[in-house]
């Protein structure tokens, strides 16, 4: 393929369309909660040379919403293209100092709760191109109160549409996630887990075909099984020390997301914009 | 020298005695509103051989307070010894794979206070010996709302610990911490500075006694000045708008020592004693 442009362009549709239907729900379960609370959009350009980047351009949307259930969620999609800088090729796939070219489309969210009993949640999915063009993403689930039967209904959710598209895709993706989101200084993983995958690579457009219709599977996974959760537990009435454990679990989230997370690490260090890169970051966290 | 055992001691004499005359004044400071929070002690020990850090011995102390002005307050002394990993050696002055003995001993405290006027502000001296001997540490004052009087007084303070031993200390120094107290992916200092310096070289005894002195002189310059800033500003009353700020400060205090302090890191990634190492990070922090 000499030219991704219109399957970059479809897969930004549907990162858009995901987050409208996503954004959308996530506002009824605030009004079925009694709250108006809706979603602020905020766009940002990003047209600059960058020394550090080796300079992009493009933009995306950030959603904000400030709620009764969701204390605050972020959703991002962003679609940028340009140049890497020749240090920062290296190290990417497909890319080297010589073809330095990338694109990137994708979508990001995270879900920090009002409320103890419901599991806090992360999903991103994304398409890049160098001289290649991949796949990448996952979602984990982050309950400071964890129950089995949230977890079992969120990892079945995520092992349908794998298992709707590669024989072996559950078993490798949740072990990546189990590998990835761990926080080694204290011996625990971030949450219960779910999915992570990356470089799932297009060799063709049978190829992408394929890995687009997963990811979305991913995304409409993702949409079926979290607003279930959160109105299963939305109610319940929790006490000032379960509220203490939730504050006391954010803090080894954002331990791990400014410690570990490449992406978090990525972009603090490439000068990217830090209400995105840091929209990661927990509303109000506590470290006894 | 062969042997500095009898130093070590000394340091680690001084370094006991000025966290005793600390905690005693921080009490008293909480004496003074109307509370009776008191430090609590927990001793730690370390005699394992351990894979990543090749092995140390000795222990410390942890010293803790959760009070009505000081919203927590830790302040540890530890003394340890043993062999860096062969890797590991190679980056530490005067250390290498085929030389990897080490002694460490220091003070390190840092105090998030309850009221935003009151800054925070955090202290470390230390002597270390591998071939080589010598001390490092440094303070600094991080207030969520500045005031130029405490600023001034703190920077004075340090400056005249800094003229009484070397002539370019205090701008060296100062220097140094407005390098080293830096958040580059907000290009902002994380708080007003002090000092910081390092390697500061024991060749024979006379320069060790030279660089105690000024060791010394810093943690009673701390122990002067620090107390009258709080006094100063304890009783103020503040709005739920200037607590906003102090936990958002906080937020950048926290995504500082995650992301950039080399303290942290390396106890992270070395398997050192968390509740230690993370003693650094905030009781509550927001980010909005």
């Amino acid at each position: 393929m000499s030219d991704w442009t219109p399957y970059s362009e479809r897969a930004r549709d549907w990162f858009e369309a995901l987050r409208d239907a996503i954004c959308a729900e996530f506002e009824a379960i605030e009004r079925e909660a009694g709250s108006d609370a809706a979603f602020d959009y905020a766009p940002w350009q990003r047209a600059t040379v960058d020394g550090e980047s080796g300079g992009e351009t493009g933009g995306g949307t950030r959603g904000l919403m400030k709620g009764k259930v969701f204390e605050k969620v972020g959703v991002n999609v962003s679609t940028v293209r340009g140049a890497l800088s020749p240090d920062f090729a290296a190290s990417i796939n497909g890319a080297s100092a010589q073809q330095n070219a990338f694109s990137a489309t994708g979508i990001s969210l995270v879900a920090p709760m009002a409320n103890p009993h419901v599991p806090a949640v992360h999903m991103n999915t994304r398409f890049l191109t160098t001289t290649k063009a991949w796949f990448g993403g996952g979602a984990d689930l982050n309950p400071p109160i964890p129950y089995a039967q949230d977890t079992d209904e969120f990892h079945a959710a995520l092992r349908e549409a794998c298992d709707a598209h590669g024989p072996d895709y559950y078993e490798r993706f949740k072990a990546w996630a189990d590998d990835y989101f761990y926080i080694p200084h204290r011996k625990v993983h971030r949450g219960v887990g779910g999915i992570f995958y990356d470089h799932l690579e297009c060799g063709d457009e049978a190829a992408w075909e394929a890995n687009f219709a997963f990811t979305q599977d991913v995304g409409r996974a993702f949409l079926s099984v979290f607003p279930q959760l959160v109105r299963r537990r939305m109610g319940l009435a929790f006490t000032p020390a379960e509220k203490l454990t939730q504050l006391e679990y954010r803090g080894r989230y954002a331990e791990f997301n400014l410690v570990y997370d490449r992406g978090t690490l990525f972009g603090l260090r490439t000068g990217g914009n830090i209400d995105a890169i840091l929209m990661s970051l927990p509303p109000e966290a506590v470290w006894s």
